[in-house]
């Protein structure tokens, strides 16, 4: 029994592991196909994107990857070769986004967006139906090719932790133990969570970080190693499928000779504060974008408007050599630093010869970061990592360039000269923009340890994580005095979810009697455990709307016996043709008055209903609900029922006070 | 008042890391001169230890240095020379083991050990009074200079856990957020341990997982993040100190370019399992010996005891090449591979010149294992970390030798071909040191996550995770099966500490009415909110233990008002003069018989008592201990009270189920 039960879990994860790590390089492999069919294809083998087509080939002697200029034989007049890849370009980009929207909105709806913020709710306890069901997972596989290799301003990370949900939830209905256990449940998808970021990071303990710091609700120790398990599996199953893949980790990777000195936390800090504010602008104006269009007929065409910001994002990129390019090689350029082997586009100096590189990478900026905005919210897979990043690298690259330009032009050299030497670059502006891109993340999603911990897996040097730290945490300070929560609540707050943060201590100075006062639906309705026709019982559940009743001894004493869940009672008044509408009710096991003819319905009621003082303070309460995972308490004063607190009830309370 | 209340939350830490830092730094700068006071002295400065000493001075060059077969001229004879050499060794390893215990027994008895079962118990809410104390503090850091310097087979990684909680608790009197709040309090405390072990192995993020996984029992993300900087703010302090610190960083350090092949896992597992079997042996000898001396009369001669230990394990260590070096020193050479820089005596091949070196590393494996073994459980501060470090390198060496042997010689190395050529060693001997000591700990503490990633922070390579991560689950399973739970807990059992597991779910069947029937104390004493005079009470309070005493509206009703400590009870009979004996007192503030002349203690009374029904689910009960930190709760059905059940009660119950 005991093997059986460890074996089973360890199973489990193995399975989600290996199934998560193959998802992963599928939509890895699909959008670098999908990516490049925008610029052409493969005469040999049309599945090969241009990377394989021309494996092994000299670039300039590949013939067998033609682009469409080429294959319409468009390649010899200037406007025709642009006309047929500026035309073919923009028709790919609006059709593969459009296809994404129109397979979110006539298929499964659930697949738009990241998925983050409900799968946080899932994990706290909360029950949305069909959201990782095996509709949204395929849906959101194939939505997530799309939109990504669309160019539009997104990221593959957020949904790519959807569909390990997914995949956790579909495996875990293999196993008893987990099919009908919410809370063993849970477990797994925490564990998924883990592997998906791993995977998508290169990042085995980042991963487990993200799912302990940011999505899950609940972590137990045994949680925490087989989430670390199925993160290593799925590394290791993405490898195997996927062993050319241009994953993360080798996209981020730097060399390890870039050193940083003390004056240079001044500009560390200057990014952290700049990062903060940019988080909180983001959050502030995407959430006012998405309420508008909640309100806006906008609402009613997703497609087009999926079909629009696509069009627009397509042609404004073009204006600017950063945005033109894709979000993986722009992050790639910008952690690179100004050596040898870097573009020298971004590097200081640069600009002395052909038009200030500054303007061109502050554009970039402000396009990335509006395109951002405008696309978190549409209806297309969609996630915030990768956006965010290229945001915080060109940032930290702005910072870089202003500090370079400022020990070069204002600070003289000499009293800088214990750091660095005339004429060489005092900066490395690839550090910067790590710290940047670590900074935004920090505050666009108020994460901390998290994301040291990635870019410490990312960079491999510990060198690196006292400026990252630095930027991170005045990213959270000044993004949490501008707006006081992160994008995911956020998002949790604007759809209304029942979700209890358990992040910052409530300090309401209130009892449980003031909540009970000022709650709006007073009415408190009860179930005597021997006095209640089935009749009545059946008005009651029409005219009401409450999830559980109370069974109390009678109406006069006011005694606790139990709760009963709504959905048990109607339940149980379907299955059983009910002889007599006038027969009695029995709820409670030592009710004296069950005479005969009496039904007995004692097993429908939970004996064991967590009560609460009316005196007791809300923070405790507020604890409990949070700890314990309670949906409702009772509330009792010498022993008397005063009251039910719902989670709603104390959310609602809790936020007014 | 925010800005104040974070500020000095951040500033505590700050501190607190500073603090912590600067220990370790001493520690380590104390033990270094100690330990080389053994063997000889510096003449220009006798402060300096051995390599002060002779900074930038080539050792044969170095006169400064002089051993005491020198110092008294003793080093022409051969005789002489170790009679000098041997008894000064000798003399100094007893005194200062001796004057470690002399310092504990009498000054601070709670600065043995390890103190890292005490500090779990601490932090899940147990109060031991004065064992973060300032005499604690300063008796654990010179004893722990002391008795790390003698000799014995301890380590200084626990004791500076302790150390570092002393830190935390002492530095929280200065905030008054922190003074007076015990939850708030076990925050900066678990910020502390994270940091002493961040510092004790270089490892930030090790540290931090450390404190979540193993020593603290309510982690908040809060605590994450301050955990975190605590751990950074100790870092850069100890190197400020001490930057010439052979710190572990250093001495665990591994060259990059050690690879492992598929095939190899099966050695790992072998490790893992043997790992696990030594794990379960050491902490059942420990235990044994622990109770044995309990009971024995050696527990009245502690000092003696401590000079008898470090007499034989002085004179035995010698018998061996391997013991008679420092652990530090043979941990690094374990941890060596097999190449042009290594010591060859450790090699595969070198037997065949002189002796057997797998029969050496075994006979040191057995002594370690002894004397690790004896010497947990002395009136010494003294960590487990280090030594179980080296009976896992010693038993990972051990294994790869058995491994090259069987590759050479029964498997054919054809049949191998693909992994290894012909004369060159086909097995990477430190690796699997590296993994024998992950291995080896997680027998013994049961800790998982905190192991890998305090190796891969040590190594910097991804690629050893995945052996560590084997060794370590095969160690924790087998040695889960031969012993239930790790050597903290098992000491916590031992010293009868009242600290409910929160790693393990437990699986009772039964009922909380279960647990009243079979409670031993089982006469409820009520007091009745306004029946019972002074006099009573007093009898009341001298007849009987309890802690709390429930508060019911009359004997026959039997309805809850709130309970009252015995703390606030006694305070309060002992500031009143009582003007009369008989005088009712007064409890409930809503009773009605409460005539002229009553004294009124409503007041005393918590209104807000956590009950429960009888009918709940023990598990549920256990979830309520552990999550909201109870000490006990009421049970009631149907509004009357049946009983108290205390943390106790629900633990003997748990573990007699």
């Amino acid at each position: 029994k005991f093997f059986f039960d460890s074996g089973s879990a360890w199973f489990c994860v193995f399975a989600v592991g290996i199934w998560t790590g193959v998802t992963s390089a599928v939509v890895d492999i699909g959008e670098g196909w999908m990516s490049d069919l925008k610029f052409g294809l493969c005469q040999r083998n049309f599945w090969l994107n241009r990377e394989h087509c021309c494996w092994a080939i000299p670039s300039h002697n590949c013939t067998d990857w033609q682009t469409w200029p080429q294959i319409f034989g468009a390649d010899h007049s200037m406007v025709g070769h642009f006309a047929v890849d500026f035309g073919f370009y923009v028709t790919f980009a609006v059709s593969m986004a459009v296809f994404a929207a129109v397979l979110v909105v006539f298929i499964a709806p659930y697949a738009a967006g990241s998925g983050i913020a409900e799968i946080k709710c899932i994990l706290s306890g909360f029950v949305i139906r069909r959201y990782l069901g095996v509709r949204t997972y395929a849906v959101k596989m194939f939505g997530i090719i799309l939109s990504s290799a669309s160019g539009l301003s997104l990221g593959k990370e957020g949904p790519a932790v959807h569909l390990a949900s997914c995949i956790g939830n579909i495996t875990s209905r293999w196993f008893p133990k987990y099919a009908n256990n919410e809370a063993k449940k849970r477990e797994i998808l925490s564990a998924s969570t883990a592997a998906a970021l791993s995977v998508a990071f290169g990042a085995p303990i980042g991963g487990v970080m993200f799912s302990l710091e940011e999505a899950s609700y609940y972590f137990t120790f045994k949680t925490l190693w087989r989430s670390f398990f199925c993160a290593l599996i799925a590394g290791l199953a993405v490898r195997g499928v996927n062993p050319w893949g241009n994953s993360l980790p080798t996209l981020y990777h730097v060399e390890h000779t870039i050193r940083w000195v003390v004056p240079e936390l001044i500009p560390f800090v200057v990014i952290g504060i700049l990062a903060g504010l940019l988080g909180s602008a983001f959050i502030k104006l995407n959430m006012a974008l998405c309420a508008w269009r909640k309100s806006s007929s906008i609402s009613k065409h997703p497609i087009a408007e999926v079909a629009f910001i696509t069009f627009v994002t397509t042609i404004l990129a073009y204006s600017n050599p950063f945005t033109k390019m894709s979000s993986s090689l722009l992050i790639r350029q910008m952690f690179n630093n100004c050596g040898k082997d870097s573009t020298p586009e971004f590097c200081y100096g640069y600009p002395l010869e052909s038009g200030n590189v500054f303007y061109y990478i502050l554009g970039a900026l402000v396009l990335k970061f509006i395109f951002t905005t405008v696309t978190a919210g549409i209806k297309v897979p969609a996630g915030l990592f990768v956006p965010n990043i290229a945001v915080g690298a060109l940032l930290g690259r702005l910072v870089a360039l202003s500090t370079q330009w400022l020990v070069n032009n204002v600070i003289s050299v000499d009293s800088y000269k214990g750091y660095c030497k005339m004429g060489e670059n005092c900066v490395t502006p690839g550090l910067y923009a790590i710290v940047g891109a670590a900074a935004v993340l920090s505050g666009v999603m108020r994460m901390t340890v998290t994301l040291v911990i990635i870019m410490f897996e990312l960079t491999g040097s510990i060198e690196f994580v006292v400026p990252t730290m630095i930027g991170i945490m005045f990213a959270k300070w000044v993004g949490d005095a501008t707006h006081p929560v992160g994008i995911y609540e956020a998002q949790i707050d604007l759809c209304g979810y029942p979700f209890l943060d358990n992040r910052d201590d409530e300090t309401v100075e209130a009892s449980v009697g003031d909540l009970l006062a000022v709650k709006p639906n007073r009415e408190l309705i009860v179930l005597e455990q021997a006095a209640i026709s089935v009749g009545r019982l059946v008005t009651l559940l029409r005219d009401t709307s409450f999830c559980v009743f109370p069974v109390v001894t009678s109406q006069e004493e006011m005694i606790v016996v139990g709760f009963i869940d709504r959905v048990h009672l109607e339940r149980q008044l379907a299955a059983q043709v009910v002889p007599d509408q006038n027969a009695t009710v029995v709820f409670g096991s030592n009710a004296i008055s069950a005479g005969p003819g009496c039904l007995h319905w004692e097993k429908l009621v939970d004996m064991a209903p967590i009560c609460v003082n009316v005196h007791m303070k809300i923070e405790i309460v507020v604890e409990m609900f949070r700890k314990l995972g309670l949906r409702q308490v009772l509330v009792t004063n010498n022993g008397h029922l005063l009251g039910v607190i719902t989670k709603k009830d104390l959310l609602k309370f809790v936020r007014h006070n």
